[in-house]
């Protein structure tokens, strides 16, 4: 099982995790590291010039680029069973700050369920379908836990975080906050609880593959009282840990039963 | 005049540029810093909480996030004048690697000088127009500098680096080797000659608020040869500065003039 997370935005000062650091001094000592699972040796394989650019961003053709990658190396690597979990942050509609969204659909900005890309010139559409019964097991965790609000709910999936989003503080916005609020408002009749920019490629790419999928996502405001995110930065980061400590409570629960 | 410049790929180990340092030894030492025309001050802003998750991705949403935010900074701090040079890395079409393209039209992956984006609901299209009289001035400063080719030509944007560019190694692809040479000769018939992922947003954005624009990108393979970019890490680098180099020098023309 490979639980992948893009975080949408890291509320985390990031002066103290520059590198990736292991908690292993043998491994300063070893002539060479296999990781066996990957078929990688760092004997063989130029790690820094393979991976040592890692670093990806925010909305769909970022996560588009390192799910062909990540699906790509889970083949190569002849793994099975594989279950993938989007966790992040996003605006929340209707819901108070910190509820964590399970993703039921992944809707585009016209609150339809699909994906659409242009393919050598042509637009062609992929169906957003995520795992029912992973959600369900997800909510039931969240039950379990117990620990913040976690509700089910259709996630909007735009390209752009301002006008894409309806936002009135944007450098661009040709709209009234009336409209702002009329469109929120369909988009909460429609069943969405949450908005953020990454949920339906991802969607799309797993359920092409043939993965199985969760998106989970924590609001970090409530969109109908504003734009802007203004919480504490303490606040934020632990809002941000909440989907983390669901998809890790849900992990621990199945290698158990494994 | 702010040279903005976001890199699609980083080919560099950031082993070593972890954070970023000053040649300064004064800055240590003094108990505040203002930051005179960003009306910002170390003793009156946070600035690793303002700031300190600053790490912008690929693609349009992160560079229209990143862009918003800019033009709002320059508007507060009252700038005049400015202008904007994306500069990175692309694809190119015909080209031999290493040529650096000065954009004349940014065009969508149909070819159109359109940037469409969905606000509330509604498709809305926006010119992707750029400042021919700089795409002029940076020609004219290829030219002078005379130390790696330089066209002026259309450059693609897509939402995908694998099916969006027609690329044969994704982890889905559902078309031929003989269709992706017919889409790639279509759009080098239609003056494309580089391929990227952020120019159409970023002329949009910066025609609709008024900005001198340009995009200068060097190509880090010629796409009618392949998918995979395989050069040596050096080769790559160097590539990776010939934007840099040739804005430097424009804009040190720029300064000697003023």
């Amino acid at each position: 099982m490979a639980a992948a997370g893009a975080e949408t935005k890291e509320v985390e000062n990031h002066h103290d995790d520059c590198c990736v650091q292991l908690l292993n001094p043998n491994l300063a000592t070893m002539k060479e590291d296999v990781l066996y699972h990957f078929s990688l040796s760092t004997s063989t394989h130029d790690f820094p010039a393979m991976f040592g650019d890692v670093k990806h961003g925010m909305g769909i053709p970022s996560i588009a680029i390192m799910l062909h990658e990540l699906i790509k190396l889970l083949y190569h690597a002849r793994c099975s069973n594989v279950t993938i979990i989007r966790i992040g942050t996003s605006g929340g509609i209707g819901l108070e700050p910190g509820s964590v969204v399970i993703t039921q659909q992944a809707v585009d900005a016209c609150f339809k369920p699909e994906f659409e890309q242009i393919v050598l010139g042509k637009r062609i559409i992929r169906s957003t379908h995520l795992d029912d019964q992973l959600a369900q097991e997800l909510t039931r965790c969240s039950k379990e836990l117990d620990e913040f609000p976690t509700v089910v709910g259709n996630t909007m999936c735009t390209l752009d975080f301002y006008e894409g989003q309806g936002r009135l503080d944007g450098a661009v916005c040709t709209y009234t906050e009336k409209d702002k609020q009329e469109y929120l408002r369909a988009a909460y009749a429609a069943g969405i609880r949450n908005i953020e920019m990454e949920s339906s490629v991802f969607a799309a790419l797993c359920s092409a593959c043939g993965l199985r999928a969760a998106v989970v996502c924590v609001t970090l405001l409530n969109r109908l009282d504003g734009d802007q995110i203004n919480s504490p930065h303490e606040v934020l980061k632990e809002y941000q840990q909440r989907p983390q400590i669901l998809v890790g409570y849900f992990i621990k629960k199945c290698l158990r039963k494994a």
